[in-house]
């Protein structure tokens, strides 16, 4: 005869910022190769703004727990688990099954935060396959950062890149994935031109490491100076966040044959594509949505050996979700957004 | 003292289809490394059809000889020219400056037809770099038709797509770009699933090997059906012609991580992108504009292995030039449109 | 209270081709994502041969189900299985835990037949995510002969070698590896040069497509023929599977940048190699060990497209395990041999 | 009528370091594509020593102006120059003719200070595409290093290497291409571990950024050391150039899937490889020969935005050349060997 243990899980019950609740859940059987996690901070992305607001997927089916970045302590294993014991600090990836390689149609589906349960929960259970260890000098906080925003800018510069030292990249904003690509990249021996609509911001940008800095609504034509700052030839590489909206200038400020990361929609979900830039300068859009939990081990070495620590804007306690939804929608932040359980 | 020797070359004199008029020019002196050839046939691409109205760039000079694609005879040789030699059959590359590697902004320069002068005249002359030798088994006519449209193709699916046997294609319409991707998938052991708007296209599409054959007009939502000859997944790579105009349901026919070549804007130069889409199906839209003489000498390679044969559609006389741009524009056309000299 | 079924198993029981001896086994308890199969066929590779020799691995614990190769029908599914259901055909990929991209330290421990027991047995059971379809043209005897030797092919010219049609590809002998490459070379539009020992042997070759033939017996320099047949140049690809004894000429027949597989020993372990020609030709030697699920898929379709038959040498009875091991041995076989259940 | 300008020109005679006059040669006249360079330093490499002893290939025609490494600057530029001008500091390609792409058997013949005239030499003329610009930081001292020890290095790890930050690359001893192996892998955010016989050396090697050191005559071992400085996983990358007598223990050094860079033969040209470990760990041995000039200017990049420094070792006057080659070949050196004009 077992007792069964309960935890605390917050779901989202419609499609609104302010209906997400706490509920209990009971403690699921550990199966052999599982791990159970306390999970100790979350962390948001855009992506969860549109799931709590139903714009990424009306026909997910609710109540779902939300936010897909997690980090925790390893309170439990099942018996045949081999590479994470009690008391290891971990991440879920932000798809569990997708371990190495291309991800596949099946992988896609256990994206966390959307139709499956994500980590704003006070405990979750995973196979061992889907975990990575947390970096040494990272903070449960920081660590929280890590699994979808800090990844797409791994996949993007150095998986589908092959970002080489001395090339340049450019970045736009100062949301999530763009500080950690201007990390990354500068962690890799890249030049980057960073781009925002705020002199402050574009300081701190500057701290981060950034080359050159643009301000983009002084500058509408902001591609020009990227062009001017390369010589008249061109970034390598772009990380694309502001979708249908920025893409015609992006591509204006790609090099031939450069590369154009779309991550983001956070200035456009559809526009115009001009075709013939496309074909005369060999361009490449390249759609990026995160990536395996191998490019995360990957992606945690060059962390630890850099040293780089995530920039956390602004932590909120797990009660306070609506609130730290709200301040995420008001686009005020510099770096992640952050809820400590 | 030395004789002058003219020849004959036809030049574009206004942006109109009408305007092309033949003109004496005068032999220039052969440089060390440099290959004199006599022309003997050369071929339309939709450029030049775009270039003979003044779409294609309205700053380009005028009197310009048009047409990228010829074949022809080595007539003399400079002091070093070592690869080839009096009597060798040969056809120059696309861009004559680009080697191996990525294009350069500077061997883009040196497109044929364009900005450069190109192949309807009677004698050209080109560093010996710039020269691939024809395949044995093709006539002056076929061979005219491989510089452009042939290898985009092979740049599409063999370089950028890596194609694997067992993958299939999909390929639109019967202009020449579609049905060299055709013949090359097929020879590469993939599936080839082709469109058309016209039954009679469909029939011949499947005699040059298609295995799958789609009316466009008939199924204005040729995207399902390709989902569905592809038990759902999609296809791994669309040869996309059409440019902004059919890009959305090119999108929707491929397959995750599936290989978008952007070739062609048959159907509209800028239009709609859904960046959802690319970024959720993790797609890579990749503009494509011909290759290296390196590529064209591997090409040529699969061609002779294979004695594939280019389908000249229509031959004209050099005289009817006008005729012949018309006839392209009038869109009757399946496969190569060639003028002899 | 449950009644156990037993099956019958094969084990290696001492380092000898005479001590395999059939056992019984308990049926085991399906967990939730795992399948249970019916092997109806195994097949027989070189590794075997060192396994049961114990020259693979002297540390080897045994006793050990033998063969890493194997074919069958799925009689149970666990609950949460989705891809496959009863009545399927099915074979295992060799490292059931390499779903994709490169292997791991800890896939490559999964490997049938060494460590972990193989598919001599009536029954074996895995998690779903290990198991491929059978392409519907081939029998069970046909499909068991595909884990190790074809999918070892298919990396080395298909994943590592980016093959392109036109390529020239060179295979050694007619042992499985080399068929196989043989036959997937031709369907990607290859041109195959193919070395044997016996000219009875080559005429099999020439019926599966070998384009050049060279009897390796009557012209020890066969290097210098492969260089004939190539213009002077050299090949693309070398299938190697000599190992150390004929690595040398391998690399003398490569072309420059040329790309050579190394695969197997049969012809030495530890030999010569020549470092200043491997620098002055840029050659890459690749070692090649199987591959993934996901490459096991890709090339099934490959197969099922073209037709592909896999070359059946010679059929045994489970219980002959001795004797399809020495006649192995003896090097007589022409394709797989194959042991029927 | 023109006066004829003659200019001093260092020849090798005869396979021997004491056999290298300095002779008189008649200016060439400038062809249009042309650029003339005052050559203002060159430097040593183990391949130059390798030609003046006859070991690199004893066909050399003599005389023949050793030395493939220098730089200069551009005094005269032919009529369709278009990227160089008089007084601009560069430095010629190894290869003059590898422009992009893989290197082509043709490009390969023209490699300086082999069949072709090297730089040892007041002046030198070029085609303007073999030339790339000096990093403004950088003396002609410092110039003349790169052309072939870190391209070579470059090549090794940015091009076939892929090289991510965070990843482990295993250096060799203290020569050209060991020291720019660190300080490249450094720039592009790798863990480098760095081995020498020497004590002193190493504690240099630490100073320009290597993470671990191993002395390996105190650990002839060293291949231990280097897999527990690496959890037990090996490096990503050995830039290997010991050839012969190193390579087995590199192989051990290198972690799965690895990759194993073979660019010198300092240890023995030919030796033992053992086939098994190369495939069991499905090792990559890749022939390393230097680059072409599209690498050289990703390369000077790279170099310029690191302020990289070359570490010249001792610099000594032309008219020393058999001073220099014999400190080369004592050994002793740390860094390059530079002779100023």
């Amino acid at each position: 005869m077992t007792t069964t243990t309960t935890y605390k899980a917050w779901e989202l019950k419609s499609f609104s910022l302010q209906d997400v609740a706490a509920t209990a859940r009971e403690e699921s059987r550990l199966e052999p190769h599982q791990v159970r996690i306390a999970v100790k901070a979350v962390s948001l992305n855009f992506r969860d703004l549109l799931v709590a607001r139903g714009h990424y997927n009306p026909k997910l089916p609710l109540p779902v727990v939300p936010l897909s970045d997690g980090a925790g302590e390893v309170v439990a294993v099942g018996d045949l688990v081999s590479k994470f014991k009690k008391g290891d600090r971990v991440m879920p990836n932000f798809m569990p099954d997708w371990i190495a390689g291309e991800v596949s149609p099946d992988a896609a589906k256990t994206a966390l935060g959307g139709f499956v349960d994500g980590m704003l929960r006070e405990q979750a259970t995973f196979n061992e396959s889907a975990l990575v260890h947390i970096p040494p000098h990272l903070s449960y906080e920081e660590a929280a950062t890590l699994p979808c925003a800090a990844l797409t800018a791994w996949s993007a510069l150095m998986v589908n890149g092959a970002l080489k030292p001395g090339e340049t990249v450019l970045t736009m904003g100062s949301g999530g994935v763009s500080i950690f690509a201007l990390q990354l990249a500068k962690a890799a021996g890249a030049r980057v031109i960073a781009t925002s609509g705020a002199n402050e911001k574009l300081k701190r940008l500057k701290e981060l490491g950034a080359d050159t800095l643009i301000n983009y609504k002084e500058h509408p034509n902001w591609d020009e100076l990227v062009l001017e700052a390369t010589g008249g030839s061109g970034v390598d590489h772009v990380v694309e966040v502001g979708g249908a909206g920025t893409l015609e200038r992006s591509m204006k400020a790609a090099r031939m044959n450069g590369h154009v990361s779309v991550i983001g929609v956070l200035d456009g979900i559809s526009g115009s594509l001009n075709a013939i830039a496309l074909i005369m300068k060999s361009l490449r859009l390249q759609g990026v949505f995160v990536g395996s939990r191998s490019r995360f081990e990957d992606m945690n070495k060059a962390i630890s050996l850099h040293g780089i620590k995530p920039v956390v804007g602004k932590v909120f306690a797990a009660d306070e979700i609506t609130e730290a939804l709200s301040y995420m929608a008001s686009g005020q932040h510099f770096g992640k957004i952050v809820l400590k359980l």
